[in-house]
């Protein structure tokens, strides 16, 4: 018989409170059905009326199974419920759900609102009962229950009752500043329970401050709590929330969790768990962290040789549970049996079938590998790496070749003496016999500068010939740029995104010391790769050397 | 009455199992050193023999205070210790202590080892003996000890006993594939100190597979474990060993750990832990984790409006130790969610006090906001921020324009008839009224094109005559590019880290549709900020407009 453990995701709101993050409304919704395909129960989706894109992202919030919650703050001492502007703006969003943040430390109350503490205790019944009032399902997060707790046990207590007796579904146990330890976490949230909040209306928000955010957030399943909150790779203020890419796979695969709860997370929905992790970090445009547990890309890599042989006879002996469940892989650097199968199925999936053993397997290894120390990333950028194995097949059909070019940036006042730039590139093209010069400025229709890599890109596809019409839908959706090291210097790693007008996404790579170069090169890759998916006719075919 | 707790580190030996991370002696060297400086006890170097680095790391070992300790296992079933070799090349390293892996859980001994279970054992006892003898301290590492103990506890506890009789100073809980929560942990380690094993002769040594290596080291100090292993920012196989960096500071300032504990790590030593964490990453040539727990850039950065101006009544209400304790820093980071209580600590950070207020302050928010519109992220370019604000302020020096440039990218073939690039700015700059051009190529020491930034960059600082000196020692340290909305357009935004010779760092931005322009004005910022900083003499004041 298992018990119904909720997951209560708050990526969007908590999450957003990350350094350096800011999301956008349409990066929200795609986080948000991400999210919902993984199976959350509850997404937190932002403060609507504290900011605008939280509002944008409710006024067009994505269809989902998981409950769409709301974050705001109970109403202020001194006006009632009804009269807060700020609850109002966060009930106006519409959401199923609404979650209110409100103080249950002593020090908190007198200290950072200046209000009696009977005040702040009916701010919060009242806050609850109004959401209650309007339909909603309420939750309370209890801000520093833990150090209020400690402070005074009794009101901390009276808080969350306040809460559930005015109709809150989850009283949430908030470690706000994520100081405190997991024994600690485990012995309060059992007092807690052993107070008379029931565990099947308890929630645990904990941040990662001092490393143990997960373990904090086991122990207070441990004891009792059956919602528990998080965030994707663990974003979140100051140190991160509780990851869920890493609890979750815990409490699906491992005991005394896997036979003791049920969550919304199917293991089919577990399988794509690095698949999400990963999409997140392309949003930040943020190099996965390759030690992430169970998602990372080093998390079941064995690189020191005692373990790497006994994994070949047994994985068991050194893997806690099979990579393949959260939509990993093994990486065994010695083994180039388990390389080759790998990439078997990964050209397979691009429709070339290569027999196994087929020594050309290893060359292709190889050329990775030596890509690799000089930069390139093929992990992220599919259609570069489809393109690479082709050309060591011999399948790689010859287009057009790219002679030479050149490309300039120029700044300077115009006549009205404002500062504007313009950028011109000269390319010059042989397709089959003929060499074609194409020179092209970078301005857009409102008279902006595009930059280099704009006007490259349209003097390259200005006399395409033959292949013009195929790649006039081509469009660049998506840029990133890393410093990365190449050998034994830095250079530049661009992947580029590109859409066609079936919206259909590709990636390709390109890596040099000049960004401008090895934006060129990803670019070539792009169009290379768009016209042999079309079936463009070639002009003779290469087996090596530079693509385009 | 405090106890003492040993700190035992494995940065050079399992630290180097990370994937990626090969240490060269003198890395090695230098890591051991900062290690001792921080009060470690004991200090694995390395597998002496397997590995010739580690051989050469031994061979010219630095003087510590630590104890130096060679890694080894313990010998073959089938010959004498005197006569294995393996074991005797960790004995010739001559350190004073030694630390052997050995296996503890049957299905190792069987399957991977294919020995009896007492041939196993007597090789345990009769390696550590061996130690002991040449007069060496003794370690017994017991791999997959936990998996071990709970399918056979018995012939678990036997090994540590082997261990122990033959005069092992330590036995050590390996949980070798991380797959053991930090209940379970606790609850073994119990087991193991109430079957006898004495608590001040045992050590525990954690992986973080399932996120839990902190919290399981924990668990084993509470069940009396008085060694705890683990690795600089949490190095090592797969997802790493227990991190030290995030363990020390918490057993140093958090109860009960703080009161009951004492370590060969003090206040002073602890301070440095920043720099220290720093250090390895540079060594390693990795972005440092911002969200690393104590020692993160973003560890103490309060973005949240809320969080935030209580931070500025009182640091305890959103702080559970105080940023310096290791040698970090208080953030209060601008972004849309801020106020203008931020905007006050941010500013007096930065050494300007504005009155609370202050209308100016209005207008640094609306401007602020009026350029995230535009694609501009302050969050993580703090120093972009402290420039925008002197310019609202008027406490911009005014120290060069820059008047135009033109920077271009050329890709042909040489005369060798290889592809090869060159890129060549000019650059007109005028400084009071002086005005100069200077031009630049953008070839490093070994031919290589480094760009078109770069030839900027080079051409400006040509002649930037009396700042030239003072930007001298200016380095590019990483430089993240993100195609973002700009009001209806998609824009660059380019933010570049930039460092100084004394190592400190700080962060610009620039936005605009060409990569280049972007690049520019970060560079521009970045340059201006360090000016500022180290106090350059002004050609007279600006309060808006291009900086540079």
């Amino acid at each position: 018989m298992t018990e119904r453990l909720y997951l209560f995701d708050t990526t969007l709101r908590d999450g957003q409170q990350t350094q350096g993050v800011q999301f956008s409304a349409a990066e929200k919704r795609q986080i948000a059905l991400g999210l919902d395909a993984l199976g959350i129960d509850q997404i937190e989706g932002g403060w609507p009326g504290a900011n605008p894109t939280d509002s944008d992202f409710f006024r067009d919030a994505p269809a989902t199974r998981a409950t769409m919650t709301a974050f705001g703050m109970t109403k202020r001492v001194g006006r009632s419920a009804d009269n807060d502007d700020v609850l109002a703006a966060v009930l106006d969003a519409g959401t199923p759900a609404v979650c209110l943040v409100g103080k249950a430390h002593v020090f908190h109350v007198t200290t950072a609102l200046g209000v009696t503490l009977d005040e702040n205790r009916e701010a919060i019944r009242a806050s609850i009962a109004h959401l209650v009032g309007k339909g909603r399902e309420a939750l309370f997060d209890a801000e520093h229950f833990f150090d209020g707790y400690r402070a005074d046990p009794g009101y901390a207590l009276s808080c969350l009752r306040a809460a559930l007796d005015a109709g809150a579904r989850w009283v949430v146990l908030c470690d706000t500043n994520g100081g405190t330890l997991p024994a600690e976490v485990g012995r309060i949230t059992a007092e807690v329970v052993a107070a008379g909040i029931p565990g099947d209306r308890l929630g645990i928000h904990c941040h990662d401050d001092t490393g143990n955010a997960v373990a904090c957030s086991l122990a207070a399943i441990d004891a009792g709590a059956r919602q528990v909150q998080g965030t994707l790779n663990g974003l979140g203020e100051r140190c991160g929330n509780t990851s869920l890419t890493t609890l979750i796979p815990t409490l699906l695969l491992k005991e005394p969790y896997a036979s003791r709860f049920q969550t919304g997370v199917s293991l089919e929905g577990l399988a794509g768990l690095v698949r999400l992790s990963r999409s997140l970090d392309d949003i930040l445009n943020r190099v996965p962290n390759r030690a992430s547990p169970y998602v990372g890309a080093s998390a079941f890599a064995h690189k020191a040789g005692l373990h790497a042989s006994a994994i070949l006879k047994d994985p068991t002996t050194y893997e806690h549970v099979p990579p393949e469940t959260v939509g990993n892989a093994r990486i065994i650097p010695m083994s180039n049996q388990a390389g080759q199968s790998n990439l078997r199925a990964r050209l397979a999936a691009a429709g070339i079938e290569v027999a196994p053993g087929d020594p050309r397997l290893a060359h292709i290894l190889d050329e990775i590998k030596r890509r690799e120390e000089d930069g390139y990333a093929y992990d992220g950028a599919q259609a570069s790496f489809e393109l690479l194995a082709r050309r060591e097949l011999g399948l790689c059909p010859q287009f057009f070749e790219v002679k030479r070019y050149r490309v300039t940036v120029e700044r300077r006042k115009n006549k009205y003496d404002r500062m504007v730039s313009l950028s011109e590139a000269v390319v010059v093209v042989k397709i089959g016999d003929r060499k074609m010069l194409s020179v092209s400025e970078s301005m857009d229709e409102s008279g902006t500068d595009r930059g280099p890599v704009n006007a490259l890109s349209k003097a390259l596809a200005k006399d395409l010939g033959p292949y013009q019409a195929m790649i006039d839908d081509l469009k660049l959706v998506d840029f990133k740029v890393r410093i990365t090291q190449g050998g034994t210097e830095a250079v530049t790693r661009v992947i580029i995104d590109s859409e066609d007008s079936a919206g259909h996404r590709w990636s390709t790579v390109g890596v040099s010391a000049n960004i401008v170069d090895a934006s060129f090169e990803a670019l070539l890759d792009a169009i290379h790769w768009k016209l042999i998916r079309d079936g463009a006719p070639s002009q003779g075919r290469i087996s090596s050397g530079q693509a385009g």
